[in-house]
């Protein structure tokens, strides 16, 4: 196959009207000028988005498969998702659900950890993993190396940062990387265990790879990042640095309005899903259902389908639902997402205060 | 003020429950964490996000100003979002339609050009300014630098590069930029006259800021940019950049989803002009009513209002509508945006095939 092949699904009265959209969008993605002006040729035969099929869906909802050159993106990841829905994502009725690479593949190599990476550095070869969370925004270092100290040593699998802790007057990014690093360093030497510890990196966009460095350097053992403000290239760039080589994990914030409409953005799948696995991400953080958030229990499952299939781009990863863990409901949300997730652990945990650890234990023991 | 506000549209179906979920976002947007877990004192006083201010707006809308402190944020831009919308973006019923940024006023200066600088640079004390869009995709850079020379030595004022362009191989980045400033120039040197050539930056995120000073040194006199793709604060890094000191405009690839729901997002103020300001943008390009897109009159106005007032941050910029125009149209378009805007000319013109630098004259003569 000499092209990819993007699916919309597309809203329409009939399927001629289905198919006069599609025919726009197979020219607004590319060349962005109406048919006539096309010029023959190169750009008329090779360039221009090609529909190569229109299917019903049901309730005035169409397919359509449209298939694109790589010569309008190159290896570009920024390009792919420009050509893949740019403007396209500003006309409403048009929504992304499936994304074949085709010749990009070798260009897109996926999570370099994925499932197995991130369980062989956990330490963790079978059963879900936990990760809680340090927070709240505002805490010192020494209170969030605690937490993280407590929560390594009760056996938690992942300690992630919270989104928010940016680089603040109450802990400064390195002095907090270094005190958390060091604490579950502490931990994971009395216990013999191998909790990992991902660092958020967030602060100007120039700082960021000089941040995970000095993250590593410092001993964190995973990065936490936000593609919905820095972009997605960010977590390819991450993933692909000779010198970094940790794994990485995303978080939805800023990407909310991609899948809250029935007709516009992305599927679940598509966001939460396969543009992580297109970017490089290991566990891809999304709202569980049931929490603050509205995401129903298909929504979810498509997610973690989306994160762990077998057929998708590159290694299978991990989804992390996060909200609603709880002793009473992990074997439940066990059965929901299968042993290859990332449950997090939030602000709930915390009101455990000091018996946050035997808090976690539990959990980690609920699952046995 | 210490603080900065953000102002949200909360659906619910009493101020009651507004008042709730704006509570709800206050915690959300900060520590995270539910409201009988947040730590007392400075976290609980500073940090949490306040509610200031609920107000009906009718039909099950509620207007919440929510403060929150600097110390969330810093002067960072991607922290500045996250607050303002990172994890309540993911849920339904909340729209962000204002933002004062109080003390961190002086952290964001706004457009380093605006509509003052852009003029000067352009040449154009007064009336509108007309921008034809190099394509389509696929084209090389001497068809593309031929197209550029035809329009700026009709007198267009901005030559646009099309967003698509990236770095194909039918005109790499570096060759197309090339052949396409020397064209703008020679056109320049014969008239007398400054039309700018806005070069469209894109390809990995890490080459970005190369490709500006690039593109400047080969003599681009603007950069296009798609804040969708790459993050707002590209946008910022190129606006403050020293050794750049080029007018930006921001194309909105990638960004419909967050405008395009009634009940998420942003409104289109917002996006496509408060945000661009808050980033440093001086042009901010988004589709016209009226043609392939469905933004309305009174969406369209609401964006050149955002952009062209002069209380809003630093100075007024440029809006920039695509599509649409014509000499027909041009005495209506010019009531309904104003002078101090900039009409892109997109695909139709490329209709007039060698004719095009008619074309682009019949519209600048239009504007007389």
């Amino acid at each position: 196959m000499s092209r990819f092949t993007v699916t919309y699904r597309i809203f329409a009265r009939s399927e001629a009207e289905a198919r006069e959209r599609a025919l726009g969008v197979a020219l607004e993605q590319t060349v962005e000028v109406p048919a006539d002006v096309v010029p023959e040729g190169y750009i008329a035969d090779e360039i221009v988005g090609r529909v190569e099929e229109i299917g019903a869906e049901g309730e005035g909802r169409y397919r359509a498969a449209i298939s694109y050159s790589p010569d309008s993106t190159g290896t570009d990841l920024p390009q792919v998702l420009n050509v893949l829905f740019g403007n396209s994502s500003i006309q409403k009725g048009i929504k992304v659900t499936a994304l074949d690479l085709g010749p990009l593949a070798g260009a897109f190599p996926g999570a370099r950890f994925g499932i197995r990476g991130v369980r062989r550095l956990a330490g963790c070869g079978s059963g879900p993993m936990l990760a809680p969370v340090l927070k709240p925004m505002g805490s010192g270092s020494a209170t969030l190396a605690e937490v993280a100290y407590r929560s390594a040593a009760a056996g938690a699998h992942v300690i992630k940062e919270d989104h928010g802790l940016a680089d603040q007057p109450a802990a400064p990014f390195e002095a907090r990387v270094e005190a958390v690093a060091a604490a579950v360093r502490r931990a994971n030497d009395e216990t013999g265990g191998n909790s990992l510890y991902f660092a958020a990196l967030a602060g100007p966009a120039e700082k960021l790879m000089e941040r995970a460095r000095f993250a590593k350097a410092a001993g964190a053992t995973g990065f936490l990042v936000m593609p919905g403000l820095y972009g997605f290239d960010l977590v390819r760039r991450l993933a692909e640095a000779p010198d970094l080589g940790l794994p990485i994990m995303t978080h939805p914030s800023f990407l909310g309005p991609y899948v809250l409409s029935e007709d516009t953005g992305f599927t679940h799948g598509m966001m939460f899903g396969v543009l992580q696995r297109l970017a490089g991400s290991d566990i891809s953080v999304f709202p569980n259902v049931g929490g603050r958030f509205g995401f129903s229990a298909a929504e979810c499952r498509e997610i973690a389908r989306a994160c762990q299939s077998t057929d998708g781009i590159g290694a299978p990863m991990l989804p992390s639902p996060g909200g609603g863990m709880s002793p009473e409901r992990a074997g439940e949300m066990r059965e929901m997402y299968g042993d290859d997730t990332v449950f997090l652990l939030g602000g709930a945990l915390l009101r455990h205060g000091d018996g946050i650890g035997d808090a976690v234990a539990d959990l980690v023991g609920s699952f046995g």
